[in-house]
């Protein structure tokens, strides 16, 4: 159909910018037969008020699927069910902060972040990042005059910069965030999302991302991972969880909200945990992987002969590509992108500081091969002509 | 299935203060062949992050069933898709409040909207109810001295007390919000379920509220009414609306969460648009006043014969029978509810300023006619057990 029901980019353009799953990966007839056998096996329970945490059975199919995925025991009791990843910042950063308080981002973050951030009245101060993901030491330096109650990192494969925080950074940061008393807020939603020696070799092995920080939330009551079945399923059901110790899940249960209208999504609950059940979400994921990480490597290619200025990390996971283009600044470039049929999201998006103004997120996974090399073709267009000069 | 999904009573209690919809009455298998219909119509655009506001064409299929219903012109642009009537009221609260503001609330009034209020950090001021509703008087005297910046009204059968706001209080209430610039948020949730009539000269004629605040919202910016599918079709849908005035439809939108997950629920917005172009969701709403007008009528009849004590006006639709019986305190009576396996909501629950203690709230619409009967029967025997004589 068309844009009175989704979101969609300019008709004609090559939007390379757009963080959505490609619309013909949606599997509409797996969730088609999931919803027949949730109707069939009797769906009536989960048409009514449901109990505040999410179906039981739902996380406990999700626990196992974590489980296997993580390779590492999961809880159904350490899951409530969210509408999606914002909807778990969101219920998050009610709990843990007030107007007037400091939230801690990396620097990139997700641009959309900062506003719910906003939206909560809040001070948003930005932690440097290097390849290793979020710099510890100058945050360390940060926690020295400041009280964050909350940091939020996006800690695989992040949006915008495809980094992934090292698990020697990771164990340090729950320390710092028991020491200092904030919670960590890791969004999580890339982590099984894992591409990098799929692209590299040709999926003849695979190197899972560092433990998550899901895992670390059983033992610590500053860490809440949050997580969707957006990139991983479809966005449309607006279905996630977060993953955290049971003190803080109470806490959020007890809100008038939860309370009032009962648990979050459990209709949508009953259909997905049948496609769970059926072992098809591993397959989704699985088919996910072959052809985004196809998409990677296109992209990868793609860059490197067209834009050979171009400075970047190859992402190992993910959806995105942060591209710095040294000299040129990203807002001037999308002056002109219209003229070029093609955009590019602009790096100062993504900066608490409005800096990174020579930064661009490119997303390989919202459109196929052809239409990836055309739109990167069409970017080195559009900046010749802004440039006035071939590099 | 059982309480791994939903909230239920406690085990062989009769639970005369349950606000659910009667789980056998939820129409299970028009939701199935709504949701077959989805599919097979392509589903695909709606799993897909979806617009803000909501899919515009479930808007506006409700739109036309809203027009039917209310007997005047409903734009689909003027609603906004949410998660329910709670989810409505959360986000119109966090626009136009910050904590330390007050609102102001009906006495007695949804206890869960108090709720939702303290999480928020808000100063909450009760305004005295008689039988037309909210006292407008004693409104306008406390508008002398306060600045509130929300009021919160359930004008139509009102939970809990049944009661039903006249017109002229209505457009006097308009009136009064704009000059004082407050938002007026009206929980129309039982609008739709008008069962006076119907009760007292079985169906021979119908008699319709007074127009909703849904209608007042086309032409003040100080009005917006929040609604739900969850009394009408089935809570576990999550899926509600808010209609009102475009600007204040703009300013949700533009929020973070929004922005960042779409609208809400897309792929429970499209089942339910095809339930609403079959018109299916208007029979349903027919079999519920008939079912809920019987049930309405027995606990009438039965309250008037065992508790003739017990002062009530008879409500003209909704869920709930609001009771009063003088010199019984119902705090005191519930210790020992559960000796008699009876239960109901007390008053003080309803009362910002934790008074109507000689209060209850009983619901007719969760049990069949028999458990009416007896869960009066069984209250009416603990009431004696306390009072320790028959009146």
């Amino acid at each position: 159909m068309n844009k009175i029901i989704q979101t969609l980019p300019p008709a004609n353009a090559i939007d390379l910018g757009m963080g959505n799953p490609d619309l013909s990966l949606l599997p509409v007839d797996t969730l088609q037969r999931a919803s027949e056998r949730a109707f069939a096996k009797g769906m009536r329970p989960s048409l009514q008020y449901g109990t505040e945490q999410g179906n039981g059975y739902f996380r406990e199919s999700l626990a196992d699927f974590l489980t296997n995925s993580f390779g590492n025991k999961v809880h159904g009791a350490s899951l409530l069910v969210s509408n999606g990843a914002s909807s778990g910042l969101d219920l998050l950063t009610g709990l843990v902060t007030r107007p007037g308080d400091t939230v801690i981002v990396e620097a990139p973050t997700y641009f959309l972040a900062l506003r719910i951030f906003a939206d909560h009245g809040l001070r948003v101060l930005s932690v440097p990042m290097d390849d290793e993901g979020l710099n510890i030491d100058a945050l360390e330096e940060i926690l020295t005059r400041e009280n964050p109650k909350l940091l939020y990192t996006i800690p695989t494969f992040q949006n915008p910069s495809g980094r992934t925080l090292s698990l020697a950074r990771r164990e340090k940061l729950v320390e710092l965030a028991e020491k200092h008393n904030f919670l960590i807020v890791a969004d999580e939603v890339y982590h099984l999302l894992s591409l990098g020696e799929t692209a590299k070799v040709l999926k003849t092995f695979e190197v899972l991302p560092p433990k998550p920080f899901a895992l670390f939330s059983n033992d610590s009551e500053n860490v809440a991972s949050i997580n969707s079945f957006s990139k991983i399923l479809a966005p449309g059901l607006r279905l996630g969880w977060i993953q955290a110790h049971a003190n803080i899940l109470h806490k959020l249960i007890a809100s008038g909200l939860f309370d009032s209208g009962g648990g979050l999504n459990p209709f949508t609950s009953a259909i997905v945990h049948e496609l769970i059940e059926a072992g098809d979400l591993r397959k989704n994921i699985a088919l996910l992987k072959e052809v985004y990480s196809a998409r990677l490597q296109v992209m990868d290619v793609t860059l490197k002969e067209m834009l050979p200025q171009a400075e970047f990390t190859t992402p190992q996971g993910g959806f995105f590509y942060w591209v710095r283009i040294p000299g040129v600044g990203t807002g001037e470039l999308r002056k002109k992108v219209k003229v070029f049929k093609v955009d590019f999201r602009q790096g100062t998006l993504f900066s608490a500081d409005k800096n990174m103004e020579e930064y661009m997120r490119l997303c390989f996974a919202f459109y196929g091969e052809k239409e990836i090399q055309e739109g990167v073709r069409r970017l080195t267009q559009c900046l010749y002509n802004v440039t006035a000069k071939r590099p």
